[in-house]
């Protein structure tokens, strides 16, 4: 890097501060002054120190960058633009329905990994990378762009006590401190000292510059990499800067500017503006790629009918069985491992497990920046605990991230533990994220054949594994395609259809055997993919028992099973009548809580008979 | 605090031990070890410290205690049973279904104000307490007794960052660090100068002491309230402490004793032991309770049929308005006030707005912590970011908290900013809370009723509001109760029913013109009220409509409003077609979005049309 010209930087620098105001002013919205006041530190990134090849955004040893302030777009588009990736012209579609160059970037853009927007989510996903960078042996460094305001995002912090546990020194964060939020001053403003004091207390190197002087953030670039610390470069900077009568005034957050605003800005920066540099430092590539292809088979799952067997067990050897063969897969877990029994994969495969400790923001975020490298990460925890990150999750799916999400102890079978422990809504919430595979288990072999699916699936899937164990149903060679179901008992006399899953199922097997010594006759099914449902395989068994269905589940009446039935079934004119859990529920005996909150064998057979 | 008897209260710390211990074998589960680490500390706040009234747990100026390591519970139950709250024999009816001596402490306890067992939530209420002191010029004092481990949650650094910002000397946390998490040590460990640092740069002021010295306890207790920070007691303990065979061992983390371990730590506890000492020290009650009464009545609005107002637009009228009659009502926000109009409030309110910055998690907490002392705290940011304080929701539903949250920027129709502003899942992750009341405007005076409505039923309520500018529907004085619905449009020889909201009703209207002028009548109706639903409103007019429904919604399809509909009408044989977005959506102008993801009054014909 002896051969930076400083002083194009600067010129680019005020180039992509033209673009981003050009591009919102033709918008008519976006965030200009957010771009301008991390112009000088993008330009001294892209052009004068971070390793890539521009012609291939997704090159495996590319420097990786995240804008975690995702609503300065406009500034990371100028960017890739100014490197030659596309036409600068199209700079000015943006926000345009036809335009990849959206409000916020997502990864439908080739240079971008991760959907960003959300504030305070780059940090984590930047550890994920920078870990899975020491896992595949690469030195490619990752840096992540943050805005002052998201640091008060305790998300952030989780990010950053992880990345100083590890001493993560290929991981940089560059805080734009520009001092104005969207509605008021952040809570710091340009007190960098105070930032400085939170990084260094959390383990980081810590550098204070002033953002808009390219010798310093030159400088301190250059020294990226020393030590055994993941570095923070504290940018003072204004918002706005750059542009005389835009730089650090308040009410300017998310305003594009007039035209004749923006012509008067222009005048001011096209003095000292440069383009079509392009960039000329390229990615390492002393280092072979990771091998990150799927295998042809895995072991064979070797499970008794009748055994007792936890659905989280048998998460737990699936993950050993299937990782054993499988490299992509890796794991991480919120010091709950050992009640996930994610532990097992822990034991077996160190190097593959990260510890997240009990930060569930951070651990979905550093999931996600395995998956963005071409990992296979399951990241598992109660799945109560999993809402701690539903933000996360939300935008993973924006991400169209390849993410495996894995919560045991749902519903009130738990027990004692009560209502804080219980996942009674995480069907709801896994539902309704945009792309999602929602998978719920009742016995282990369906457990351990879903891993694999969700394995060889690509994007978000969520499986709910249960705490008590429950017999073994299927023989081992049974498939459980995504989007199935399976018909476990049926005969023509059948007078109503009874969908379940998870510990229900067994509930609702009983309900049949005692129902049948009645002389009535139910259909049961192990409606094991909730998502997509197998709404043919559920809508023929309905049919033959008069369009009669209940369903049955452990977990809040409000958007599990049985609205998902019902939502996708009722068009067709299926009845379905729903039991699930109606209120807030209590610490006891699992059985006596499944029959407290009306979905254990005996309420499905009050039922049956009341439709009969 | 002259008469501590440093003797007794070392004695009680060994009595809570006990009965810790003895609750949980006769339980067969729970956390031991996780309260013996924190005996003494809570033998110190309980009998030789706190403020409080033990007969009257809930009197407005006691000193509060939150465990936000709520699995710790045996140890605050044995506490009050050794106030003389209760007779220590129930401890033993621990976790058993008839007994509210729950797993982990819910607020059908009087002693607690929130339910605490996800961890890291605990700081922000309380924060939210400390702040209520200062409104309500009480001089009750607010502890919060955290894990080490949770100190790994992110929602632990938002709290502590606003708890600094704001200088609450009222406010104490102690941690436990007991050094032992669930599945390995804490990131940690026993280093408190980590913890130190981090508090401090968060602007608290620290005390390191040895957690089991009954001296040192004592002595960095009646320092509290002095100086203008927020104090932190750092307390170095030994998980199991105070039991040779336990304390400090890994492996011990939720495991009950069994019969004969018991017996022999309580042969080295009982020497020790003292009870029946009660509590001596009383609530300061120089200062007059606070004013918490409903108002008979709130001002009438004022808009005319057509005026274009956008429903966030109205939430912020609504604050002001009510805010004046009702001083019960405090707001905050999370840096988007000018976006949700919070800001209005702030600005004729200063004194009960709070802005907690971006930090949602923090935010809820706060908002919680106002309600557990008598506000109606209503907490507001765009409905996507929510996502972020998900397990704050869900906890606050455990607690059945009188909090109302307000998500603007729903759905597709904010247009260019794409989909990570986009609420697009807040109605299913909302209809899944326990006890919830889910409500969404149409127009303004919708809108304004609504936040009346939210004030008066105590509960979780969430108001959904939307972006763009909307004509005024409804008379001033027309009521809006909830669990109803509005019948817009009906005719005898009506084919469809459109149950629509939001954005979605003003197109289901023009659908219904266009449609008239094509011969085709459909019944319309605004469904403000989502939970409870409408359900014999929708369903009577499905009735006339050869059970034909269909529901249209700017929200994800699952689980949201035809989810809602469905899952309460498709046992009465309605037929529901949803109308929703089905996937991930793109930047774009509002109206091109709802036309593209098929949520236009143009997708409301051709539905209906194929349907006649």
């Amino acid at each position: 890097m002896n051969d930076i010209d400083y002083e194009s930087i600067k010129g680019i620098a005020n180039q992509l501060r033209i673009h981003s105001i050009a591009a919102t002013t033709a918008a008519g919205s976006g965030h200009p002054t957010s771009c301008l006041s991390a112009a000088d530190l993008v330009a001294a990134l892209f052009f004068g120190h971070m390793r890539y090849d521009p012609k291939n955004p997704h090159y495996y040893n590319n420097d990786r960058f995240i804008l975690s302030k995702g609503h300065a777009a406009p500034l990371l588009y100028a960017a890739w633009a100014e490197t030659g990736l596309f036409p600068a012209e199209d700079l000015l579609k943006l926000r345009q329905l036809g335009s990849e160059l959206e409000g916020h970037p997502t990864p439908r853009l080739p240079f971008v990994d991760v959907a960003t927007g959300s504030l305070g989510q780059g940090l984590s996903i930047g550890v994920g990378m920078a870990l899975c960078a020491r896992l595949d042996n690469l030195d490619y460094r990752t840096y992540v762009l943050l805005g002052d305001g998201e640091c008060a995002e305790g998300a952030v912090w989780e990010a950053a006590s992880l990345a100083g546990f590890h001493h993560l020194n290929n991981l940089i964060a560059v805080v734009d401190v520009n001092r104005l939020g969207q509605s008021q001053p952040t809570m710091l403003g340009h007190d960098l000292n105070a930032y400085r004091k939170r990084f260094e207390a959390f383990g980081w190197r810590t550098e204070e510059i002033d953002g808009h002087d390219l010798d310093e953030i030159l400088e301190v670039l250059a020294a990226v990499g020393l030590g055994h610390q993941p570095l923070v470069i504290l940018a003072k900077t204004l918002k706005g800067g750059g542009v005389s009568f835009l730089q650090d005034k308040e009410g300017w957050h998310g305003k594009p500017l007039s035209k004749e605003e923006a012509a008067r800005a222009m005048v001011e920066l096209q003095p000292m503006a440069r383009s079509g540099i392009g960039h000329a430092i390229p990615a390492p590539n002393q280092l072979p790629a990771p091998k990150n292809e799927a295998p042809a088979s895995y072991p064979a799952t070797a499970y008794k009918p009748g055994d007792l067997v936890a659905t989280r067990e048998a998460y737990g050897n699936a993950l050993v069985r299937i990782g054993g063969a499988d490299a992509r897969v890796v794991a991480m877990d919120g010091d709950t491992k050992n009640s996930t029994f994610a532990d097992k994969f822990n034991k077996k495969f160190p190097d593959r497990f990260t510890e997240c400790f009990i930060a569930e923001q951070s651990m979905v975020g550093v999931a996600a920046g395995f998956a963005t490298r071409g990992k296979v990460p399951f990241a598992s925890s109660f799945a109560c605990f999993l809402a701690r990150a539903y933000d996360q999750i939300r935008v993973a799916g924006i991400s169209m991230a390849n993410l495996k999400l894995v919560g045991s102890h749902v519903g009130v079978s738990i027990g004692e533990d009560g209502p804080s422990q219980m996942g009674l809504e995480d069907l709801a919430m896994m539902r309704a994220i945009v792309g999602s595979t929602v998978l719920y288990a009742s016995d282990a072999v369906c457990a351990e054949k879903l891993v694999e699916q969700m394995a060889a699936h690509k994007g978000i899937c969520y499986l709910r594994t249960s705490r008590p164990k429950t017999a073994v149903l299927y023989k081992n060679d049974e498939a459980f395609p995504i989007g199935g179901a399976k018909v476990l008992r049926q005969s023509a006399e059948d007078k109503v259809t009874v969908v379940a899953a998870g510990v229900t199922l067994y509930e609702a097997l009983k309900a049949a055997d005692a129902l049948k010594s009645q002389g009535i006759g139910i259909t049961v099914i192990d409606a094991y993919s909730i998502k997509p449902l197998a709404r043919e395989v559920i809508k023929a068994a309905a049919k033959k028992t008069r369009n009669l269905v209940v369903t049955v589940e452990d977990h809040y009446l409000e958007g599990g099973l049985g609205d998902a039935v019902a939502g996708e079934l009722s068009a067709d004119g299926i009845q379905v009548h729903k039991l699930a859990v109606r209120e807030l529920p209590r610490s006891g005996k699992s059985e006596e809580l499944l029959a407290r909150y009306h979905i254990d064998a005996s309420a499905i057979s009050n039922k049956v008979k009341a439709l009969v």
